[in-house]
């Protein structure tokens, strides 16, 4: 359940895409072959990953023909070994061509995501991995889900979800003010902190910040507040992870290290179609 | 003109972005400022690249506040250099705050595109570099404009445009049926036939198909079939194309080399966003 | 059949709903049990009332997970007993869990209305109680559907139902020449004139209106009004009606008494949702 | 499959149309029968013509209620024979009711797209019979669709399917280097050049474009052009075709022959529902 | 106003036209223009008519560039000379012609209704001309709008408005009872009541319903009917109307006379756009 | 800000809400007056209270017509007096009238949440009151801002803000491993508790919970899980709430009270358009 997107957004999704892909005319090549010529296909990954995006591919078969009838080999945060099928496909081959690419452009940008996610989770042990809000517009419940799928978790879904005080809020009002201010408006609420130095740490775990996020800082410095922390507040690591560094910052004793790279720079998992009996 | 996607489907990207970003309650953070607090603030890349995006960016701005008046410096299909502002808002700083991340995903979502083509469209000159519909779903019309604001030029924009017979259909009708029952029932459009051998292509010439998709084949392979085509159909080269590999397909007399990585894989370009005047 | 809303208008409603609640993540405490965990649940009324929204709330259930199953044991304008039934879901237990708040929201707002409406219809015998167009934006066919299951009747539905000449109209033109214009514009459809007085009444039989609004009067004034009409002319009650005065309008001999605060101002009909075998 | 229009365009086409037949308060009339009064229905040609829309008018029904069963006796682009069933529907009479004028909106409608499309295709043969983009606004997916089933073929879907070089870019840029320009930017699409004059057409030949707009034309001047063309270039009639005329198009030796009216001025084909049972 | 079609309903009307015309890459022949380029052009009906669709034109300009300036030498309902424009624009010429056909869709469909509604309305006369639900799926609130720009009355908006009762509710419950029914459920609403025959009409008259549906009677009859009724009722011809045979009808003595070939069958009335200072 | 809606969402509820009111054929009352008829208009409460909606109420006029200019005397969370313009409209009188009652429908219904609220925050004092997830299906973003317009602080905002571990979880897992697991999935978010008992309520504080919701306790058993707490944890008395036992619960030194009533069973606050100099 975890690592699928919620059904409303993943259905919206797939119809957008389909709109956007038949607008007009519908698919011209596949009107070229008989309508009710039948085929089995496999869906394959060309290369080794962690599956996500199940559920869109899915809905995307469905959406375009429900007599396509898809068998699932793997879910969602599976491994998935190179030409190892994920899922095997039956029906009208016109209709099963028409969805292919939206299918595989849903499985192959979120497995891209959850494979990213999933080096980065194995490097950043015992630390976890969080992504951002650095998504790619209009699909966030999908890409979120991705990084969940590929073992991460999920920082700040969206602006509502919690308050994070940047220089902003703390030019205006020093920390502990800010953090005052966030708890009457927004009681109850994750209250995270971006702090520079181990001084606006300090003054942070004071006022009773949940987390703070220590921005571009050096694994050496991380480790100060972890010392500093005690505990008292969760710690992110921000800023300039990437899959070289991460490892520095895992074993520093941080909770949590985040990086808008495992959605807003992964690239695809190639993931391909073939019918079964051709040539 | 040509570098912008259409702007019905920016205002629908961006109205779509938004709500996700701000449902239900809206920007916490953001509601600790004064409503009233003007701010001046640059959008700022932090590496070079190409821009791509401005019309999304500038339409997300209008859409949370149409107070926030925004200059721009550069447009979509320029160059840019690290550190040199791309536009610079002045408005109230909760709604800057507010719109700050959906405009920076999508400059950056779109300007990581439109860079990456440009550098594999430097590096395949004489040839020209085409977009695929490996896209991200429901992107579509923003990210192949964002190819053409690198330099690229676009493939099929979806099933509808062109005819593209497949293995599929070869091993139905033959090239020669097929290229015929396309042009009875879709005339006057591009028909293009997937060729894996050069026997394939001599039979996709004289059955006067308009395009032939040179499928995975070396650029020695690719060079025999320019030879042969001597101009009578265009030729695209497809598959495994890298930006290592690309060159050696570019000088091969080729007119196209299509490439899925360029909108499926390409990387974020770094873009931020600086507050004038703060410490 | 006429006591529930047209489906494709509660189609939309509840994707919007589960879209709301849903943004971006889903439902984060169900997803910490097991997706295959089984269970029964009752949909249980904590009081009294009238039934209204089934078809909302089968859909809810519908839309999240077509794996429960709904068995329903009254329908929409059927009374309810504290404690007793209405349905019995029995299915996923996480996909129960993050369906309920939105089912019961629309059954709670719904049965509110129709209950609240029944006790007018009672108090207000023999005459009939309207509903207005004061309804909760973007859900009024749902809520005037469920005005029809408390046993209500619907005035218009909206602005091009019927016209309805005020004060602007009787200033500009006088009652008679306004319900003129009114007939050769629109004709065939209802006219109503709103009388503040027994003379504008008068007028409006005169005129041909079909249905008179007697705005803000005591119940002798409508009773004046009754002999003076002759049954030539429906008459509707309106404005200042409360529960508690109804009752002195409803044996005057007026057709109809109208009032916005059976869909603006119901109480929602408390009716939670318990687990089977949970102590 | 070639007749039908894409699945996904059609759910949305009718839950509009139903959405304005029955906001907000549904069907008054159906409301007062029994809302299990089963009955069985005939849809019924008044007149002879070809069928078109049957997609349309099953998710209509399917949409309203899934109790309805539809049975088919035709499918699009079959020839109709006044008074002979085209389907029989059986299921709740008060939903059927309420699907009729829908249902058959889109059946009248695009069956008489199909039926004019026929009479030109028949008139016009051995050229063919395109349509145009002069289509009613938001339905041209469907329209083009019948006008496939109707025996006709479909020029450009949209804007973004082909370039139409007309007046205004050969004013300023001339025929060749407009065509020219269109290559660069657009390769490998359809260039077709609109030509008021044999000079144009000789040039837009040279120039290399694939398909030439005689537009306004006498048959005599096209049998020019068809002998200059020699087959070089498509030929495309367009320009005050009508029923009557078409037949001295078609055997010039033209390509194709366009008309906007066989989509914006097709009358529509007369058909109904019968009631079994009734008097 | 009166007009004019509600403006929610015109905003989404052309948003949706334009993104049919638009997915996914826009219109690829004005790209070819320079995006700078002025020019003015004139919108110029090619036969005489009466406009109807003007908001919806001014909506396409708008959506499409805010910085296309439209002035407007007539509005809806008013007559058209072949050749006297009726509107000038200014702006931007690849954004005029990329909106070009859009607008003139909206006005050729519409404009054509009102031209055909206004010979009906000359030949009805004194009898008014009504229009019916039998309109093109989704573009209702237009077309009933462009009716009333040819100067004729809109019967029923949708099957919300008022009550029909035809054959089956006849069969089941008879003329009296039926109506009946109708008046308890939907008070004060418009009941009418279709009758075949003289003895029918007699019983809707006693029945009192508001309004009868003569259907497919003769002149004649329609003649005995009106002596009949003698204004106690008003009476509606519908059926098998023609332009050649209405005006049989219209001095009967009958009140409204319904066709739904104003609005399913109108031919659209041309009109075009001429770019000023072109060869 | 704070206490307004998201931009983006008041748009799509406004229109949704005109589409409702208007669909298919508009105000058929306004289009009897003159379309250029200017008037002024007041909106005035006809009882005291607190604004909300204000948003709404602007976009709802902007959208039907901007020529109307709206002045506004009071923005959210003022206290109104009954009698005293919110604000005051200029423009053409039948566009006025045409938004009058989708513009009041929200201000009613929005500020009649925010009037309850500030009853219960001024009984609850200095405990504060929190809302639910018990809101209108489809408005919570709005309902939300009317409630922090009436001094209230929101609860979670839908199912993705934070985790509430109710008796299914305690059932399955125990409190503490509920809390672990919530902890570790989803890390640096609220986890809340539902404790019945004062033995829960410790075991919630001992598994590090943040918010413990005592559900349907006496005043007297929330003193003592108070003093229990030392406020260790955030406690929010829960269920049962009404305005008459408000009082009792607020000095016992609980952080926050909750209770669904103020967004679902608020009583609209009765607001009314006057139009300036009719008699």
């Amino acid at each position: 359940m975890s690592v699928h997107p919620p059904i409303p957004q993943v259905r919206e999704a797939v119809a957008r895409a389909l709109a956007e892909d038949l607008t007009p005319l519908g698919d011209l090549t596949s009107s070229l072959l008989p309508p009710d010529l039948e085929a089995t296909v496999d869906v394959v990954p060309r290369k080794a990953g962690v599956l996500a995006g199940r559920l869109c591919a899915a809905v995307t078969f469905e959406q375009i023909d429900p007599a396509i009838v898809v068998e699932w080999h793997a879910d969602d945060g599976d491994d998935l070994s190179a030409g190892a099928a994920i899922a095997t496909a039956t029906g009208p081959l016109p209709s099963i061509l028409t969805a292919e690419r939206t299918a595989l452009n849903f499985l192959g940008h979120l497995s891209g995501i959850a494979t990213l996610t999933r080096r980065f989770v194995e490097a950043a042990a015992p630390a976890k991995v969080w992504d951002t809000r650095k998504t790619t517009p209009g699909l966030r419940a999908l890409e979120k889900a991705a990084v969940r799928a590929g073992g991460g978790v999920n920082h700040r879904g969206n602006l509502t979800d919690w308050v994070l005080l940047k220089d902003n809020h703390i030019a205006l009002f020093g920390i502990t003010e800010a953090v005052r201010r966030a708890r009457v408006m927004w009681p109850a609420r994750t209250v995270e902190v971006e702090c520079d130095t181990i001084d606006q740490l300090q003054e942070a775990i004071e006022a009773g910040a949940d987390l703070a996020m220590l921005d571009n800082m050096s694994p050496d410095d991380v480790r100060k507040c972890v010392a500093l922390a005690e505990r008292r507040i969760l710690l992110e690591v921000s800023g300039g992870i990437t899959i070289e560094n991460v490892r520095g910052y895992g074993d520093t004793g941080v909770d949590l290290i985040s990086t808008g790279s495992i959605t807003n720079s992964a690239p695809v998992l190639d993931i391909g179609l073939d019918v079964r009996g051709q040539v």
